[in-house]
């Protein structure tokens, strides 16, 4: 076999005339192989355990049947596996395989004439039409049920699939800023301290516990709070005015504990079920031990000065970003993977990635593709806020989870285009989304102004359209709303430019909910992926409702939300029964995970009413039958 | 620029990190240049003088401006020429080129970080900013209008056009059997009398006249009237039996005349406008020469005798399909080259190729190109009626135009959904209609029972919805519409295996008809193409409105055909007034090139009624506007 599978690139690249010249006995041919990212350039993606259902259309001239069969193999075996594919009519054919290894595999088709089964179809149908069939029989001699390899057909492209553990697909992740972890007001917080947060973290179901960067901070122009522009002494910097005396990208900022600290801190955390996440910003304050060792990776200005960052007319004068086109790349992508590197040898397998939109592509392909050769388990969340053709291509390129514009997608048509579009469209064979109401950049509008309701609606939202969800806390929990200014997202005294104090025991804290929430995540297989999601159609715009069904249809969820965080609004449900695999003609029961409380329903149309200030949402579990008189041992 | 353009094959084929690894300093990518067959495997089509819009995502990473350009050449040339590609918004940008010579041409697009417009934006930023701007103008010197190549992206894939002429798009065809042309009944016809036939083909105003095969015919198991199974002597058994004692396909069938005849035939065409089109079949009766030359292009029976076709219960003992699976199929594929070769070097140029999708796609693709390289304005015309992805895929591998199911799309669900797939789909770029409302071997049911009314509306429909239509005539003006029997779609007495005469001056013939049909064709140019094809609604399913029109709308022709044959119908059209480029405001008339009649109409909803005894169809030509009292010169 021609595999050029090691390069996941499309391979053979003959003129099909040529092709045609030398291999002109082959009369099938394969098209539109599916599932497939731009022609094959990029790998679909799966967590062990999920299927690659691979169609194509296979047909040749004439009236001879055809064959057609999927090759797969991991990457780790030069052995394919072949599965005969089933027709589905109008030449379309489809197989699956199931993987069960971390890393690539590797899958193709393959298809030819089937001289034997067009022969045992013409005699039956001979015979059937009372033919003499006698020199028919004599071929049955020369015919083979293998085919000659002279007219088999191999598909020109091999195509990929990165295997990614299930956490890739189904994660719950809490971010904290480490300063303000300590107990005691205005006292920089510690790994320690992040140690002692462990408990109250796993109490609310978190798996990942991500942290903004560890890393020495400058001093240069650094920034004070509310993003001031003259830091007095005392204020701590932006955690992404990376590198100091102290070090770089691999060094731990003093403050923050030692690196045992953080060791310890990745193993508390293991031991309550959770995984930290680490930040990767590629990017230096201008006290980086970078920008004196490395000037030839920075860009000059005319005036001998190093560029600062800019989006004019803003200026970034704490960052220096680094100059990609630089003629010293290579060792500056290099560097810039031992970075990454170092932290998996500590023991990291998650990095959340600060702006990666703002480096090239072509760095994020090689990187990860060589961190993943060494730890597959690897998961890299790309933190892109941008346009939608960068975003996607991101994720293409291999970034495992990206964020999304979930936090500004409000309203039902809204809402359902975009999941729609990320869940039911071939975007998914490479975007994972991960949906966030807010991060330390990020407090919506909707949040400012919708108080609780609005945390609790868009917690519910977050928690059951993504299969991976995070929030930026104790902000979240605690309700934090006020902006910086008016018209601004940023948060007022944002822990970005500042130590907070947080009292993670006020009343009327979230922490309660997202336990519950987080628990309905874990109990409820149909919310740990995101390919089931179907919307429901409802008559007021201020509830949208949809569902998440297993394979099966063991586990069915459907989620009823007012997105409406003033008004109680009600309306009538009209939901798609056969999506979810229900009888019109027989009751089921709904049973809301939030509340308690249990429905039964019956059929397409049902009414739903929803205080905010009581609960915004519904959460049911969908229960194919109640129990009727029919269950009494009597009633036969 | 590395440029496997030749090959029409994608190029480089590159790994995409490993492409990174050597060219680290290019940011940009390109993704999804459009059109593009199946990925760039397959040329999309043009005929001269038409433009080919290409459009491409093509962005990078961070904020800086990108550019893109289109790069276009002629085989011919080695030089490409470049077009700047303008923003569309979300990262798609698009440029055209006209093509304006027969052959093929190749394209691609270019993006890179447009260094100098960045900087032009930015100064101009921080200028309206009141930022102090001199660094920023020492940046003027070091920065160039022109790209370092080191950071130019090419797309990777070289993409082609094949170029045809303009009777590729646009053609009306007619089929006639020479054997009944004489004008004494019972006698074979001849070239002669197709030349004396020709004045009143022309009257009918079609330009291409489609002979079947004109080859000597076998006699072993020559078919009979109504195909029965023994011809008796003097029966001149089908033209599609190709073969005999005379010769094979490059012979002429001796009753027909010689090839001064034919030549004298071709000439007599031309000078009437019209060109002859001649039919390959690839098949042969037991009595060609291959069949004792080369045995080895056939399959033999397990008894030793040839195979012959056959679609089991069904038997074609007259006729032994080459087996194109055979060991010597180079040499096959030469000798049926050579066929069409021959033909070309008689002056043929327009060729209707039967059930090509019997034989090898491979076959075609290497066949036809060979044939363009040394005639490039030779038509193919598919005569494929079979499954929708085999039908699509011979267009794909080159056949100029293709038959298409028109003969049974009736309703006006169906015209809507067939015609808008064929030409506001991709497909468009392949596939090129020819609408046929009847052949030889089709009459269709709607033709057997639907009277007059049924072949206007059919003609009517056929020629406005297809730039390209044929019949098969005089069948179809003469209004043949009994069956060979019931359920059948066979003529009954069919000139495939008997003479016929036909009385041309019947009173009820369609000639004027189709005549008038045909002179609408050629003074309306948005009947000549049929990418503008929309559908209008109405309010009776009976109605079927769509409407063509020329680029800049200063053609524009909408026809509203009464699908129903016997009674008449009447509702109200609902039209696109903006697809139409009409004024909600202002009146319009439409003036009815069959009937005469103008109408004033305004705004979208207008009321039609159409009796099918006296016309099933209106073919309006819309005139922008309508005289008012403004185009008085007292008026203002």
């Amino acid at each position: 076999m021609n595999d050029s599978g090691e390069k996941g690139a499309p391979r053979g690249a003959t003129a099909p005339h040529e092709g045609s010249q030398e291999r002109g006995r082959v009369r099938v041919v394969i098209e539109n192989v599916t599932p497939r990212v731009d022609g094959g350039q990029f790998p679909i993606k799966r967590v062990i355990g999920e299927a690659v259902e691979v169609e194509a259309d296979v047909f040749a001239d004439g009236h001879d049947r055809v064959a057609a069969q999927l090759l797969h193999r991991h990457e780790q075996t030069s052995e394919w596996t072949s599965v005969p594919m089933q027709p589905l009519g109008n030449d379309r054919w489809r197989a699956r395989f199931t993987v069960d290894t971390l890393g690539r595999y590797f899958y193709t088709v393959q298809g030819w004439v089937d001289h034997y089964a067009t022969w045992q179809r013409d005699l039956a149908r001979k015979r059937a039409a009372g033919q003499d069939v006698s020199v028919d029989l004599l071929r049955a001699q020369e015919l083979q049920p293998q085919p000659d390899p002279a007219i088999v057909l191999e598909h020109d492209t091999v195509l990929q699939v990165t295997v990614d553990r299930e956490r890739a697909r189904f994660s719950s992740w809490y971010e904290l800023f480490p300063r303000s972890a300590s107990n005691i007001a205005g006292k920089h917080g510690t790994f320690r301290d992040c140690i002692a947060r462990l408990p109250y973290i796993a109490e609310m179901g978190f798996d990942i516990l991500y942290l903004p960067p560890i890393h020495p901070i400058g001093t240069s122009k650094r920034k004070g709070p509310n993003n001031a522009s003259d830091a007095r002494s005392g204020d701590p910097g932006s955690p992404w005015g990376i590198g100091g005396a102290e070090g770089g990208h691999k060094a731990i900022h003093p403050e923050l504990g030692s690196l045992k600290d953080l060791q310890d801190l990745i193993t508390a955390a293991q031991s309550r079920g959770m995984e930290l996440a680490l930040d990767i910003a590629f990017q230096c304050s201008p006290d980086h031990p970078y920008v004196r060792e490395h000037p030839e990776w920075f860009r000059k200005r005319p005036d001998g000065t190093i560029q600062y960052a800019e989006n004019p007319p803003k200026r970034y004068q704490d960052i220096y970003p680094f100059d990609f086109e630089t003629d010293a790349w290579r060792a500056l992508w290099e560097e810039l993977c031992s970075v990454v590197e170092h932290w998996a040898e500590q023991g990291i397998r998650i990095f959340r990635v600060d702006n990666p939109h703002t480096k090239p592509f072509g760095l994020w392909q090689w990187l990860i593709a060589r961190i993943k050769r060494a730890y597959p388990e690897t998961i890299f969340l790309s933190e892109a806020f941008t346009r939608p053709k960068v975003m996607y291509r991101l994720a293409k390129v291999g970034f495992t989870q990206s964020y999304t514009y979930f936090a500004w997608r409000n309203t039902r048509a809204e809402i359902e285009s975009y999941f729609t579009e990320l869940t039911q469209t071939p975007v998914r064979e490479f975007f994972r989304p991960n949906l966030w109401p807010n991060t330390p950049d990020i407090l919506p509008e909707h949040l400012q102004f919708g108080g609780r309701p609005a945390f609790v609606a868009r917690a519910a939202l977050a928690a059951t359209l993504g299969a991976s969800y995070g929030i930026y806390g104790p902000a979240f929990e605690l309700l934090e709303h006020e902006a910086r200014e008016p018209g601004s997202e940023e948060y007022r005294d944002s822990e970005k430019y500042q130590l907070r104090h947080w009292d993670l025991k006020r009343p009327d804290s979230l922490k309660d909910f997202l336990a519950r929430l987080n628990r309905i995540r874990r109990d409820n297989r149909a919310l740990q992926s995101d390919w089931s999601l179907r919307f429901h159609a409802t008559d007021n715009e201020l509830l949208v409702c949809y569902s998440k069904s297993t394979e099966d249809r063991s586990n069915i969820v459907l989620a009823v939300v007012n997105l409406d965080p003033r008004f109680p609004q009600s309306g009538w449900l009209t939901l798609d029964l056969a999506a979810l695999g229900l009888d019109p003609d027989t009751s089921y029961q709904v049973h809301d995970l939030l509340s308690g409380a249990r429905f039964l329903w019956r059929g397409a149309r049902n009414y739903i009413a929803l205080d905010p200030h009581h609960s915004p949402a519904h959460v049911f579990v969908v229960r194919h039958r109640a129990r009727t008189e029919k269950d009494f041992d009597y009633f036969l």
